[in-house]
């Protein structure tokens, strides 16, 4: 997991790209994973006044600087990474696929430099119809895919963006979360199942003396639904007022057959 | 990492969709990522309509199904995960990060049912501006999000949907690519270093009685550099022609001397 001062380090290098839409993108994207450096080279001047008002990202946009070159953009960075659709060019970089490449951009900016300062990243994005050119990859000291299908390689500049930070943000520990609710306990279970089980019976479900079976078909069908205790005491209150309402019909019928 | 097989028993159900770039845009990523069934609830069918022209996944919107209900939508599943940012509601439901809730997924799409067929797995988006809706909630087995930061949880949906699919063919055991290049050996930088020494010499940046030391420091030189056979060779070529001209301006001189 990159820590705030390794997110300040990363810059997001955009390259003559051409639509506000997606240079908007990309800064949400930076926005919701907590990077903020954005760097624009070559875009057309309006493209990227018109993105400053791109949703939830304005403050990162109205820091981003403008660069006239792609060498100016990356001056400042130990390692320059490219990404790229592949398969439109013959890439003399070498070149990772997203997991790899995310992996060996957080090792690079957890190292700490002989003078110990601490390296910067550079992240660079081609412009929406032809990608990086070869003077741009140039620059890079390898180039990064996403893995996607050969019959569609190329991707939305906005969604390749966040598909990137994400990879790099993303925490491959994360534990599945159970649910708020405790397991229900077996004693929880013994209840519910009595209480269906007496529903059963005033509604002629089950006849008195197949008891025993139909209680061992509800209490096996509880413990397979495996639900928490605080759905046992919803079900428990539910099916208490179902068997008072049924209850209520024999009394009535009782009365009726005495009237 | 999912089968072809597996990834067309995936449904992405955008419900109440309104734009029709984002409904565009999460076809695209679809196709991208090799997914195939999109299913549309209740989305003004002007926006459906619209989105019929977005790059590179035509063929995918016209095989979208648009459905009445979150119920039609998710009849044929078996597990249906909603995707939230968190923090705007109460949730009931078990809330899983996507890495976790991808891998969830994954199982369920190699689980084999008693019948041997297979199960589907349905997964929701809600609209841009307010998600899903706790009626659409209800449908789910569980909730799934994106590791947003508390500042700025919300996703474009098209970066939401595309992030999601990612995950789930994201392979985690992908390793990191080597350069193309085989390493250099010891030989290749040893027919470097005296190329470059005797550019040296010749140039006079060192002089005869230093030879030595100078030597020692270009090799250690480019052993860090680490590079690649090919490289070597591009450098000897390089270097050799440097010295071919660094001589023949000594030799000139001479010339000149003996004028």
């Amino acid at each position: 997991v990159l820590l705030p001062a390794e997110l300040d380090r990363v810059r997001i290098v955009l390259v003559a790209a051409r639509n506000p839409l997606n240079i908007g993108a990309a800064a949400r994207a930076m926005s919701n994973f907590g990077f903020r450096r954005m760097r624009v080279v070559n875009s057309y001047d309006l493209a990227f006044r018109d993105a400053r008002s791109a949703v939830g990202a304005a403050d990162l946009l109205a820091t981003a600087e403008q660069c006239e070159s792609v060498a100016e953009a990356v001056a400042d960075c130990q390692l320059v990474v490219g990404t790229t659709a592949v398969g439109r060019r013959e890439l003399d970089h070498p070149l990772q696929r997203l997991e790899a490449g995310a992996r060996l951009i957080r090792v690079a900016l957890a190292e700490t430099k002989p003078k110990s300062e601490k390296k910067n990243v550079a992240l660079l994005f081609g412009s929406e119809k032809r990608g990086l050119s070869n003077e741009d990859l140039s620059h890079c000291d390898w180039l990064m895919h996403i893995p996607t299908r050969a019959g569609h390689l190329s991707m939305n500049l906005g969604q390749a963006v966040a598909i990137c930070l994400y990879e790099l943000i993303r925490d491959s520990e994360a534990a599945p979360l159970t649910s708020a609710d405790e397991p229900a306990a077996a004693g929880e279970l013994e209840r519910v199942a009595t209480v269906m089980l007496n529903a059963l019976l005033v509604s002629g479900y089950t006849a008195e003396e197949r008891k025993v079976s139909t209680e061992q078909i509800l209490r096996r069908l509880l413990h397979r639904a495996k639900l928490g205790s605080g759905d046992m005491e919803l079900l428990l209150g539910m099916l208490r007022q179902i068997l008072w309402k049924a209850r209520q019909a024999d009394r009535r019928k009782v009365d009726e057959d005495f009237a």
